[in-house]
């Protein structure tokens, strides 16, 4: 079992330094999130992660979940982890106050959110989720469901689920077939199969509140005819109370690679007569409801990649400065600790400079999506929250598929040891593995940083990125300093390919839309590879800031623009890698088909 | 459950065309290893692989091995499907006649070895070390303990094991502290533990041969006093029978990640007055004939990683041509099978790409040890070896690699239904993880490519392959085909890369060792990379041959020029960052220490 410390310092540099956290106190939408306020809350979470979920999440991983006669059992310790969580108030912090929430801006939220992620991911995804169905609930229910469940959801004493996927409908909403047949009394009874529903059920809430995909009779084919619903688990009475017990039942638990203690749910609804259900905003609008919410659950996935991936560079870090093998090739040391050898210290660099690079582009889009919410000024918010959708598919596929490699050089810093489930090493690689498949795969994020961020403003976003890194590569430049120039130097390199393939890409967007399509991916990750870079040039530039005027902890600083120019280094040169795969586009097939295979 | 047909076709055009298996044929010491006769031995194996192993494959992952009283249980079904291998004589195909082998070449032996190890790889290890240890005693063993021992172990009737590491010695062996104490008999005792000692104990053989390094008493510190003992499970009797259990027995099993098959023991030697055991070779010597059978082990683990990622290319291109999902985003097709999607087309094309691209290094490299082996002439004999034993690092830590990240696609095709472990993708991804870390980490693999294979003939084998890389670029050029053309002018680039960051290790290797040492991991990326590329290359001028002549399978051909395209799209960039990463040494943590992490 492995220990786990939030890196507030860190995170803090990146909140202030990056996100923007200082100014945004300064609006008045927030004016209650204080640096003060923000360092309480900080450390207190710090402290449950650390101390009451850190150590559970090797005994989920082991024990994982139960479905018995009166559903779901969570392991040892996660009904009253979940108490404690529930009671300590965590769960609302950035929901309205006129539900009983914090109202606290998402880039406080998100610093706390990574912390019980990085904790145990498994039992993160119950409040994850939970959070999401209350955006649906703010987003589109009546005022009386909002008056009946908001409440109960934003203090975490009843949770939530999202319930999407059907066994023929994965990445293909269309295929939706569950079906909800209209009440007498305004209701609905909802009927069909939902599978992959995180946390739809389980024993540390009294009421669950599902939110259900499904066609009105009389609906549409396709995406325009599917309507959201919400399912509880037991109806609630007049007065609040639960009454009878709704037909929504989990049937099967998966037996699944990693996140063993988030129960992944087959649920049936409506096998003994239907589930009542009740319609959320209009009908047929059920898919742009979720979608509104999907880009901040996207951001959520694309943080559990980072906090994932800062749990394992920790983990992997304490071995690596324990573990003595080998002889010190510099100094010839007879025997060291292996994080003497350069080849582990390359491998621990690689997880926290690649860590860092996405854990600032995830809280600056979060402060993105503050900024939009709190603007008054209707071109302001349309400009920041443009920005935040153009990031979002970065920050999730960049992240996820981050946490995957970084963990998996957590297993190769253990050795064999490594490979040994007790270590711990190999469930954050295993926990990691989903998160670039669902909230939509890699490839979707990338066709939604094509086709709708990128395009639908005819790239105008892209070119405020643009600008911006190069106005950050310009002042690395500009300082005089040789390690920020050699930063600089990569990052305009990387610069170049990056609008060299958005070129191309526009190009050939009507023309060779087979080739864009498969240039979509590696458009992807070099967009991830050079706004990382961008952010670690921003992180140098504000470092060196403080070196400049002996301010603060200078080994701190110091370690920031070394990690910076590690990841120019090491990653940017990456870029022109991707530039290259992107503009070769699907060349190498043309003219054969499925005989290639 | 999935299925695996050996791509019985691939590896003959890789044998024949890339691996010189033809030539090798008429060499004197191969003369039986006829066209006809590779093509029954290569039927056979596909045929046992694909129905008797491959079915084995998740019962063996579900069930695990169990450490019970009387010894290590196997899983289900698989001691008979051991006696099926072993009564087929699969084991002794590469081994001398003298002790009932077949003298067949490498060449072949290799394939039939990736058809096992694709069915199973947890089965696959069994053999691998049984192969290993038969090398040892080749090697070192006297000519009595030749006789006792060897037939036994060629036939399979007997496996073998090797014992190299303890908790406090894993990549530095200069640790270990099992020793042996001399009889008067001429034997030892040998006392000690054991970790990760793969198929330490299993009931398919009435015996086990261990191969355990041990310290002599009066042995000199480090690495120069280790000695190699063959310590049986059973005594065996002059008659050939067996005798008294020795004091050799498994105390643990451990929980893995993957091959959960294959049983990996804690072994513990003379806890009960002493495990009887046999000096093998001279005094201190062990560690020296270890090395002489670690390159053939090394190429074996290489092996496994493309032998993995052929199971679940098929696996996922199976799956990509029955699940439907969205519409066809060209024709606007309604619902398609997703392998119509270019990103999905672009992750079976990459899995497919690497694999072939590893194949063919590693039929190649067993092709140069064949005639290393065969070779009359001294000079030829060291020529071949030295390009093997070049190649050799290559091939593990170019195939290992590959395959993690080609299993990992193989999930991401599945998408959600990839992270169930019923499907059996995952454990492909499971199972492939282990194979960068034992028989010497991807950073071992590199310091050996650098620091052994590179300098020590002063880059002279290097030059070799670089100048054969040039003919093959050259000879795509000239073929007047466009297609080829493309390969020719990224293989070009690359091979520059290579040949830019070989000059800048070599000017560091003495005034920068930090720099190297962090530089050699990504430089055998870059290796691999180009090396990759090479032998696509060479397939595709084979393959434009063949449609010259409109000889043969003439689709067969077009995808193999299509697939060396795609490679060279797609991976060929990637040698340019891989230069740049090398070039940059640790420049960006000089000046700073431990506090940087």
């Amino acid at each position: 079992m492995s220990d786990y410390r939030a890196p507030v310092k860190d995170m803090r540099f990146v909140m202030d330094e990056l996100a923007g956290f200082k100014e945004l106190s300064q609006i008045a939408a927030y004016e209650e999130a204080t640096p003060d306020l923000a360092d309480a809350i900080l450390d207190e979470a710090a402290k449950f992660a650390g101390e009451v979920l850190a150590p559970l999440n090797r005994v989920g991983d082991k024990e994982g979940c139960k479905l018995t006669a009166s559903g779901v059992n969570t392991p040892n310790g996660w009904k009253e982890a979940y108490a404690q969580y529930r009671e300590a108030g965590w769960n609302g912090i950035t929901s309205p106050a006129e539900f009983g929430g914090q109202g606290l801006p998402d880039t406080l939220g998100i610093v706390v959110k990574e912390m019980l992620c990085s904790a145990n991911m498994a039992f993160s995804l119950g409040p994850l989720l939970t959070t999401g169905a209350v955006e649906a609930l703010l987003t589109c229910a009546s005022d009386e469901l909002k008056a009946i469940y908001l409440e109960k959801m934003v203090s975490g004493e009843w949770t939530g689920t999202m319930n999407l996927t059907e066994p023929q409908a994965g990445s293909d909403l269309a295929l939706i077939r569950s079906r909800a047949e209209p009440q007498a009394d305004g209701s609905y009874r909802v009927f069909g199969q939902k599978i992959f529903i995180t946390y739809g059920d389980h024993d540390m809430t009294e009421n669950i509140v599902h939110l259900v995909l499904a066609r009105l009779p009389d609906a549409p084919a396709g995406v325009k005819g599917i309507s959201m619903f919400l399912v509880p688990k037991f109806l609630v009475n007049a007065d609040g109370s639960l009454g009878a017990r709704n037909d929504a039942y989990c049937i099967a638990l998966e037996h699944k690679l990693g996140i063993h203690a988030s129960p992944t749910c087959v649920m049936a609804y409506g096998d003994n007569g239907g589930a009542v259900g009740y319609l959320l905003g209009e009908a047929n609008r059920g898919l742009e409801y979720m979608f509104i919410m999907m880009n901040e659950a996207r951001l959520g996935v694309g943080l559990q990649g980072i906090a994932i991936g800062e749990r394992a560079y920790q983990q992997a870090l304490a071995f690596a400065r324990e573990r003595k093998q080998g002889r010190d090739a510099l100094t010839g040391e007879a025997l060291v600790t292996i994080d003497k050898h350069p080849d582990i210290r390359r491998m621990l660099m690689l997880m926290k400079s690649r860590v860092e690079a996405c854990r600032a582009l995830a809280y600056y889009t979060s402060g993105l999506l503050d900024r939009a919410h709190a603007a008054t000024d209707a071109d302001e918010k349309r400009r920041n929250l443009f920005l935040a959708e153009f990031m979002i598919p970065i920050v999730k596929g960049g992240g996820t598929e981050m946490g995957i490699d970084v963990t998996s050089l957590g297993i190769q810093i253990y050795g064999g040891m490594g490979f040994i489930e007790e270590t711990g090493a190999a469930q954050h690689w295993r926990d990691s593995r989903i998160t670039t498949i669902y909230e939509g795969t890699t490839g979707i994020q990338a066709n939604d940083l094509l086709f709708r961020k990128l395009m639908r403003d005819q790239g105008a976003t892209a070119k405020v990125v643009f600008g911006e890194i190069y106005a950050t590569a310009k002042a690395l430049g500009a300082s005089g300093k040789p390690e920020l120039q050699a930063i600089a130097q990569r990052l305009g390199i990387a610069l170049k390919a990056w609008t060299e393939a958005t070129e191309w890409l526009a190009g050939n967007a009507k023309t060779g839309l087979s080739g864009v399509l498969t240039a979509a991916v590696p458009y992807l990750h070099l967009a991830v590879t050079v706004c990382g870079g961008w952010f670690m040039g921003k992180a140098a530039l504000a470092a060196a800031g403080y070196l400049d005027k002996g301010k603060g902890d200078q080994a701190f600083y110091r370690a920031k623009i070394a990690t910076a120019r590690f990841y120019a280094d090491q990653l940017l040169p990456q870029a022109i890698a991707f530039a290259e795969t992107v503009k070769a586009g699907d060349a190498a097939l043309a003219g054969i088909g499925d005989e290639v295979f």
